[in-house]
């Protein structure tokens, strides 16, 4: 089979047993600790005035949530941008707020729309296509958000998949545990990719406009082979191994399959800001887990990591390997997990999660 | 059952043999012979430099297509105002469109967005929501388009469904062929819901901007008797009646079943338009489609008839009588059909189809 187009793959839509909607609680909770960091950067740092006046005909401030898969979780991070922004404006002002919910073509929009919350201040609607392209119209845009979301690439490097290359990531669905030359790949993948996130992002937020992105990426000091999500697709990576080795599969489709997704180190994130030159890094810090969930990944048991594999993956899965491997693979991926030093092992590190707040600068 | 909500009703999603999609092409004709009066409309009525110029910041105009369904008619009408607008700017201005494909929330966008065309040079979006509200911000929309679809009530009135009521519509799911009571009740909802449609635009369309209607209506002369497919829609009503006769569902469920369009005439569609008082009327005239179809409705097979019924109100009829009545149901019209003199009788007479330019007055 063909290696697996992202673009075509969003996380699990509907509201089933391994739909994102009921696996994304760990991305909930990121998003709830980064609620105050957001209300905090809209009182600060967003100039409302610069783009509502009284007296101008402009009365709307549009936001955009990219990659914001079916919900709960867009509701709750767009009520939170509608709630920050209201409080800049004193009820005589007539604001009108847009939202574009943003995800790939095949995105569940149809769920997305059902469970829009009765209640919203807001317009609604649904913009279709991956975000490494442009969305939106230019200057079209005064907030933008985008959670959990970045560190997916827009594809698995070529040389990856290639048996000629040294890149060949044979036996193996990540790219910490191979050859540098994978790692190396990866990284040179995520680098162009957030180029062009940033470059389409550019044209597309008004100058003045502010871009608030959740990124996973690598804790302070601790290496790709550390982290443990990274760890866990080792375990089931190894699980696809043993299955092809059993028939089940074959293991050309092995060495073909990788997970297109990148954990960065915040040095790789700022310095690919930079260089693209058109925002300035208002605020970048770390969400504090630990303070408020006393211990995160950690903790989580090996059944809910499964289903939470399972709700990202699962399309990534029947596209390459076909539907009907799908239980046992994450049956199989369930027990492993139950034997693995990953949740106990504390060289294991979870991803940390970025919040970084950009500001487009005036051209 | 209680009596259905139009709200949640649109036409057939998908691409299976009773899809909107398949079963649309009388609606795609008249989308075609639209065509050519929109690019007039366009070319000669849309001040562009009202909107967009060189030295302003603004390069976007936003169209929008109300009532959209599944496409492809949807893609050919956006097409066609795209095209009609790049014929006003020089090559040069870099002017950008965005779409928005609106139609009720449990429309299936999951088709529409997967079938956008490639090729398209526009920015699209999805907005969920009946078009009596309200579905964006202020005069933020140069151009609506809205074929097929003003004709639908936001529900049935509510004496037609009211045992003491003289409106009551007891044994009929149509308002022509009852006392004359029913008939009111269904042209005073009309007015009210086009009242709606009109001040939520009225909002939400840019000073100087257009607004095309294509709007089923009777035909000049005509009463809603001799309309042919109230007619018809006398027909399927006739084979529910039987149903309920033969026990096949019951004669409360019947009674209380009642069609949410109605075919206004010309006279009552320009008087609501004049007492909004909102919008200049542009142009207004009647689809010419003896001209280029040579006949019409009145040569469609029953076969066909029938599929696009179904198309259309299966989802109503399944919300009203459960799934199961469907398939019978609709073998029996298309019998009946063949029977009946709809087809050949000369009396009956399509629905005409209006095309009504307005622009939104510049307050």
């Amino acid at each position: 089979m063909a290696s697996a187009p992202t673009q075509s793959l969003p996380a699990n839509g509907g509201d089933g047993l391994y739909s994102y909607t009921r696996n994304s609680t760990f991305q909930k909770r990121g998003v709830e600790i980064a609620k105050a960091l957001i209300k905090e950067s809209i009182a600060e740092k967003f100039d409302a005035n610069r783009f509502i006046s009284p007296l101008a005909a402009s009365t709307k401030l549009c936001i955009a949530d990219l990659g914001c898969s079916v919900g709960p979780n867009t509701f709750i991070a767009v009520q939170n941008i509608i709630e920050s922004l209201e409080l800049k404006f004193s009820s005589a002002e007539a604001i009108e707020f847009q939202v574009f919910f943003n995800d790939f073509t095949s995105n569940d929009f149809n769920t997305l729309f059902r469970s829009l919350p009765c209640d919203r201040h807001y317009f609604a609607t649904g913009v279709p296509g991956g975000f490494h392209d442009r969305l939106f119209p230019k200057a079209s845009i005064h907030i933008i958000h985008c959670s959990y979301a970045v560190h997916w690439m827009s594809k698995v490097p070529k040389e990856v998949m290639d048996k000629d290359s040294p890149a060949w990531n044979k036996g193996r669905i990540d790219y910490a545990y191979g050859p540098p030359e994978v790692h190396e790949a990866y990284a040179a993948q995520f680098v162009k990719d957030v180029e062009r996130f940033l470059g389409a992002r550019a044209q597309e937020l008004a100058c003045g406009g502010l871009m608030a992105l959740l990124v996973p990426c690598l804790s302070s000091g601790t290496t790709a082979q550390q982290c443990s999500i990274i760890a866990m697709a080792g375990v089931l990576g190894s699980c696809l191994v043993d299955m092809a080795t059993e028939g089940l599969l074959s293991e050309n489709d092995v060495d073909s399959f990788n997970l297109p997704r990148y954990y960065a180190s915040q040095q790789e994130l700022e310095s690919v800001i930079e260089r693209n030159g058109s925002f300035s890094i208002e605020r970048i810090e770390l969400l504090d887990r630990a303070k408020t969930d006393g211990g995160t990944m950690r903790v989580r048991a090996p059944s809910m990591i499964a289903s939470s594999f399972r709700s990202i993956l699962e399309g990534l899965i029947k596209e390459h390997f076909g539907a009907e491997i799908v239980d046992g693979l994450f049956s199989r991926f369930e027990k492993k997990m139950e034997e693995s030093s990953v949740l106990s092992d504390p060289r294991y590190k979870s991803p940390s999660e970025l919040f970084i707040l950009l500001k487009r600068k005036v051209a």
